[in-house]
């Protein structure tokens, strides 16, 4: 390897993983320390700790203060996916957008919704149901609950004009969320929102967002049918 | 801040986050350079940059060579995704795991699961169906491919004894993979082996993993109803 700067450690890491791969390195066995690498490789020991530290996160490395680094026994294999606004993802992929509110209504949640969202008793709550279109061929049925307590500015909008996805995403920075991704049969409701007939396979993703202890939205989003979301290992 | 060691890019990423967050520096402007955080923040400009990258790999940042660095007009949201092997993810909720082989033969595959994998016309293919349960209850069905040109040791295995999804983890190490998700309704085949109806709506998850230029395996795993894969944003 060359002698590096401070972008290199993307090349220890990836002479860290070849030697994982060909087992010069075996799942379960000690590596050499950072500084033993760093000597070896010509480069920073700092460069070495980012190349062990991005492994480690990737789950193929297992790092114990002071016991040192290890290949890992049963490497977690992590994915990374792209959670872009949808408006984004159908015109990225050279569609027309189209977006259509079904429902805009100030209501309370249910008892699930709320409790998921840790609201208090006197939150208020923005009910919103939109269709998203590419190329006029429903995209996804969206079903979203804003907390008008935490985003009072949501009151305000006009959620004909703009999708609650894209204009969360420009005023209401987030800190942290949850998500999940499922399968469910479609009901009447989604069915008739998304064109298709009652029962087929639909995937959902599922999203609380959060602006510290305070919930922003949650949302549920189902998408057209053959609806797959993909990414790399 | 305090002073800062190799570790605190992630105090420099907090406050580069916060600002963010507090709209300190909005959408589509630039933040200050490397150098000129480094001294604000009293830390080495490598410590910047490492923070800077992450937030960049994240979808908040967008980073240019010379032009700098602006926050993201149109952050795309990052997910992490745990892709564990079954066998640890069923035991992890403490719940007995079992396997059964239901088919191994083999065999050539459809055209495009070749296609797919980029197999030679003289490749041979192993065909591995399989049911992973969690306490009795079947968890995922799996069909699976396997390259037996690229993985010739998997001929001479037992996959009556031992799962693919955990043989070829332990020895087949890859390099890099695609993976998808989708929703599917169980057709016949699908439906007997999770011991749900036929049209339920179910998760699947969808692989192909590679050595290098040479693919390994090609699975597609068709996990129980109401199964939902979750993350943190």
């Amino acid at each position: 390897m060359a002698k590096s700067d401070v972008n290199s450690w993307q090349a220890v890491q990836a002479e860290v993983l070849r030697r994982i791969h060909a087992r010069i390195w075996a799942p379960g066995e000690m590596i050499p320390n950072e500084q033993a690498l760093a000597e070896e490789f010509g480069c920073a020991r700092a460069t070495v700790n980012r190349a062990l530290q991005s492994l480690s996160e990737a789950g193929l490395l297992e790092r114990r203060r002071k016991a040192g680094t290890r290949v890992a026994l049963h490497p977690v294999r992590k994915a990374t996916l792209d959670i872009p606004v949808l408006r984004y993802e159908i015109e990225g992929q050279g569609a027309v957008y189209g977006y259509t509110a079904v429902q805009i209504a100030e209501h309370a949640p249910p008892e699930e919704v709320r409790s998921a969202m840790q609201a208090g008793a006197g939150h208020r709550f923005l009910h919103v149901k939109s269709v998203q279109t590419a190329d006029g061929a429903p995209f996804v049925f969206e079903d979203r609950w804003i907390n008008l307590t935490t985003v009072p500015e949501a009151a305000k909008t006009d959620f004909e004009a703009i999708s609650a996805n894209e204009w969360l995403v420009r005023h209401a920075r987030f800190t942290h969320g949850q998500i999940s991704f499922a399968a469910v049969n479609a009901d009447a409701e989604v069915a008739a929102h998304l064109a298709l007939r009652q029962g087929a396979a639909i995937f959902v993703i599922s999203r609380i967002t959060w602006d510290g202890g305070q919930a922003i939205t949650h949302v549920q989003q189902f998408f057209h049918e053959g609806y797959r979301m993909q990414t790399e290992l």
